[in-house]
């Protein structure tokens, strides 16, 4: 029996570039932040976990860290048990200390599953209760886009604004990857154009699950006005309107599922979603529900009370992207392909470069634990780029008045 | 690494002595039925589960034992899957064929952790997410009684069906085991009598928390009357009434947290007791719900919508007990003393005999899996019984019946 007690527990912020993609909230920064975790045991295995680059997070597992020597890497509850006692005093920053919790604990939690695999020999997926699918379906995350960062070229992507553009996009994704289902990230344009940019997906995609996510961006009088040339053309319309009571609204009036990864986020969200009927799918999130048991725990909820389940993503690299997979793996009721800012991203962490996903899905990664495991190299030199660009946390309002001086954040905006 | 996939699945009926203990449903019969499942792996390593000894449920492990081989003891989907594949045509028996799934997936499943644990050196408390407590309460569980079955000499705890004989069986319980909290199953008197009976309790353990469960035997008008009486003298109130709604009828009008083992006992009555509002506390039991990580989910469940969550328990043996106990031991929320049968029963099936109640608790047994292994010889003897006393499922009714001919079953009774 190997020694499964946690000896040493790090974390080493990296950023990586990233295209600028747009949003509700902006536009991405030239830099993605996000932390690679290492959990080593007495042993010397080491367990590896991905989540934010956002200086509170670090912040919190570097004062967390060291009441984790001796936790067996099993102990889920000593590390909640010990994350709650944990003095994150003035911790709190872009999330506010409720929503850091969940978060500091998973980019724990998923290195101690990586570290319990890889010590027993064992795939994080069959310690998850058994694969169910080889491969995971991912879909095609189409972003409207400028052609290059402010004062920089233009990208090989080029300017995303215009239903022929977003078209185009979709192709490139579509043949470099196989995706089926297509996403459009919205509430940037105003919502008729944003809607004759799906029209067009439609028109090029004939078969394609299409899907859009306006972040809230709209008001409940704009979600229940567009959903007319919403119904029949899209599988699931993500968080529409602020708020579960908003969205409930809407739900109430169609039989598009509604889906969110914005206002049931954790578990004190879901007795309300489901007293209101707001949301019919949620986009789990391991990152923040607070690691691969919880987020197994609110699969077997969304089964119990019928509500559908797919995956959620940020900016993110291949460790991220590995739980993720072996996660989906292990979850039966998974009932739409998953998202993955992926493709977006160039860089990576991982020896062996990228994974591939092909045919729109990602098989699950082969060996022990996660399956994955660190490029000392690329983890230094997206550290150095870490130091290098002084990001402290994300910003797309500031990168965003970059393009578009006076452009300022609000929800809804239409 | 070990070879963990299933070579044989094994299921042995058992019969035990059981006193002429009362409830809403009859009278114990002089022999509880019981089954002892073997699960073996590749390896020769033989995990250990315990469930019903009803030919219904006896007869659904042997159809399915054949297709589970070759399935990892990790593979909690993969057993699932397959039971829900087998065809059980015929097999419904005592339970009907939508609660027999889970009690078949329980009864393999327990044996699996059990498998997975001695094949990793692991106790099963550390595979389900780590230990939080040394030892786990249970309550003495008080029946009235007779003072022997029918045509037999008394046993030596005599007749229980004054309060009087309530008090004596309660404090020879508190004597030999050290409870704290105390539990009267009820539905059997005249309900003044019963709650005499509890009054009686009160003031002979004026620290003790007191419970009744008169297993829905009251109607909710008869409930509604009594509330007065009970407010203040129990911590928690057991179905007192029959169904989620009449329930939720009595829970409107009380502070009295309402429990239940009878009307919430399937994943499918989780979302009416949410938006009804019915039961407060949730008496969780591994050999209905699913087995061990179903029970571990519904704790979650519970957590997250404010429920209370205690166990409870039928007449059962060691194994029984020591999967309770790890699961309780590993489960955070656990708000109530546990119930349990056991100080009932005389005979044992593991090996060193009977596991040892002391100060209200048991302590998590050491060694791997559960910590407990089989005496081969009482299995063997135990199996005679069964075989002897020609039960096929449990009749408290008939049983009755041979001490007050003409007593028929009726619920609610009151």
């Amino acid at each position: 029996m190997p020694d499964l007690r946690i000896a040493d527990v790090r974390i080493t912020p990296i950023a990586f570039t990233d295209p600028p993609l747009l949003n509700n909230a902006g536009c991405h920064q030239p830099f993605a932040l996000r932390s690679i975790i290492e959990v080593e045991t007495e042993d010397g295995v080491i367990g590896l976990g991905e989540s934010y680059g956002t200086k509170a997070l670090i912040d919190a597992v570097v004062a967390l860290a060291p009441s984790l020597r001796g936790l067996p890497v099993t102990d889920l509850n000593g590390l909640l048990a010990r994350a709650r006692a944990q003095d994150m005093g003035g911790i709190t920053g872009y999330f506010g200390v409720q929503a850091l919790l969940p978060r500091v604990v998973s980019a724990i939690e998923v290195a101690m599953w990586d570290a319990l695999g890889k010590a027993l020999n064992m795939r994080v997926c069959d310690l998850l209760g058994g694969q169910v699918r080889a491969r995971v379906p991912f879909s095609a995350y189409l972003f409207y886009k400028f052609a290059g960062h402010a004062g920089q070229d233009a990208d090989d992507w080029g300017e995303v604004l215009t239903p022929e553009q977003l078209v185009g996009e979709a192709q490139r994704l579509v043949d470099s990857y196989g995706f089926e289902a297509i996403k459009l990230k919205a509430g940037i344009l105003e919502p008729e154009a944003e809607i004759a940019g799906l029209e067009a997906l439609r028109a090029a995609f004939p078969k394609a699950p299409l899907r859009i996510d306006p972040n809230g961006g709209w008001t409940v009088e704009t979600a229940l006005k567009l959903l007319p040339r919403l119904t029949g053309l899209v599988e699931y319309l993500e968080d529409p309107t602020k708020g579960i009571e908003g969205n409930a609204r809407v739900q109430a009036a169609t039989d598009i599922p509604l889906a969110t990864n914005m206002y049931v986020v954790a578990d004190e969200h879901l007795p309300a979603n489901m007293a209101q009927g707001a949301f019919r799918v949620i986009l789990s999130d391991h990152h923040y529900w607070g690691g691969l048991k919880a987020s197994r725990d609110l699969a077997r909820i969304c089964e119990i009370w019928g509500l559908g389940l797919s995956m959620h993503s940020n900016s993110h690299m291949g460790i991220s992207l590995a739980a993720m997979t072996h996660l989906a793996a292990a979850t039966p009721n998974l009932t739409y392909d998953c998202d993955t800012h992926y493709p977006w991203q160039v860089d990576e962490v991982i020896e062996g470069g990228k994974l591939k996903i092909e045919g729109g899905s990602l098989a699950v990664p082969e060996g022990p634990g996660l399956g994955v495991t660190l490029d000392r190299a690329q983890l230094a030199r997206l550290h150095r780029n870490y130091l290098d660009c002084g990001y402290t946390r994300r910003d797309d309002e500031t990168e965003m008045q970059k393009h578009q001086p006076g452009w300022s954040f609000a929800r809804p905006r239409y």
